[in-house]
């Protein structure tokens, strides 16, 4: 399938350990510095793969770049290291970005500024009937290679609006994972994802929702909880909210328009 | 017990939300700003309760405070902000910390800054044996109240040798749940660690066995897996890392000499 990932993870993504005698797959875990114009701006704890992508998906969540201006990217994958040459549609002030492994929403000079902004979702949605059973059997339309091997690996996964996969990418933190398909997303022209489900293998948290809302995203499902911040961001936005997708059925917090109840 | 959590969350930490026509509780995400001397040296987005520990032990792991000289601390619920008055154990420079709810290792200035520094771990371990099935069966120790009712907080647990169960404290950031257990253990002049066991509710990343290590505590076991930086760092501060504890066994990935196989 185009675009899909391959059944193994990405290069680097795993790494052999030793316990109990016996050997093991771990997810890798290790700092990636974005560079925009010479100036260090973010420092996330990532899984090394599809580094360009985080870069460009996280510099669009923070609302530094758009889809048709795109930036030069160079990825040094020795040095943990992506350089963009700009120019990116706002100026850089003295904030920075430093995110750990499951961190995104990092350099912002006010709690106020926590917030990106996003338009509202699509009003609309012109894939099929979406039902809670369809979306609690998303992860059988998908492999997650890294997580499979480890046990230890975040996923997202983009959908388009007939839930075929277009894209799926693992990663240590969650918000990085959502990075990189978004980035995908934005390298191909896909954005914003007006007729497109994200998926997320684990919580909803507030930064998620910003990260799918900016992306324009109109669906997001996860198989775990979401939290207060996350269902009153959606609401807000007109985002479609589901949680706790898994077995046969799904909780849906906001949206609840787009879900035929089957 | 003493210091031992109530059967109900802390006031503020779950919410009530309606989905699907019935009512539902899910865990409260709300920025939390952390000023000292007047500067916003902090924003996490964290679960409201035991802000003070969460303060305490955010400063604490970055190095900022120690154990035998406190500051003054004020907290100011309704304005989700903790103030801190001085003196730190160093000047803060232009860097600041933002960190979201799953994030913990925010204002770096570079790669190599992402390191904080620790002693190594206590060599000896003076509680009872420590068996694979001991560990696996801590959290029959515990009530994680919060998550019973969402489903969506992680919890950090801190045991004494005898694997009496001190201090629990939850939280949409696995990374604050551990910061407000070590707030928690600094209030009480408990710091360092060294006779005593962690316990995290999730995945173990660099960020918390850095906090760990931090903290002086000899044993951090998680019911999740463990990164790769996550393994180094452990072996390289002498601790014990045990991950995947559920069912009946753990895996052991560093300093197995603490742990008695039964």
């Amino acid at each position: 399938m185009s675009g899909m990932s391959s059944p193994t993870p990405a290069p680097g993504a795993v790494k052999r350990v030793v316990h109990d005698g016996v050997q093991d797959l771990v997810p890798v875990e290790e700092p990636l510095e974005i560079r925009v114009d010479g100036d260090a701006v973010a420092v996330t704890m990532r899984t090394p793969g599809h580094d360009e992508e985080l870069a460009l998906g996280f510099l669009y969540g923070e609302g530094l770049i758009d889809n048709p201006r795109p930036v030069g990217l160079t990825e040094d994958f020795a040095a943990n290291t992506v350089l963009v040459e700009g120019p990116l549609l706002r100026a850089l002030d003295s904030r920075r970005f430093y995110t750990t492994s499951s961190c995104g929403v990092c350099g912002k000079g006010a709690i106020e500024e926590v917030h990106v902004h996003s338009a509202a979702a699509n009003p609309g949605w012109d894939g099929i009937a979406l039902t809670p059973k369809l979306l609690a059997a998303l992860p059988d339309r998908m492999v997650q290679p890294g997580f499979a091997r480890t046990g230890g690996l975040h996923a997202t996964a983009l959908f388009d609006a007939d839930l075929t996969l277009q894209c799926l990418r693992e990663d240590v933190g969650r918000h990085n994972a959502m990075d990189k398909v978004v980035g995908w997303a934005l390298q191909r022209g896909q954005l914003p994802l007006s007729g497109s489900l994200l998926w997320v293998s684990g919580r909803l948290s507030f930064e998620l929702v910003q990260k799918a809302a900016v992306a324009g995203a109109p669906v997001l499902v996860g198989v775990g909880a979401p939290t207060s911040l996350a269902v009153e961001l959606a609401a807000d936005r007109g985002l479609t909210l589901c949680g706790f997708a898994r077995g046969h059925r799904v909780n849906t917090y906001t949206g609840a328009k787009r879900i035929s109840v089957s």
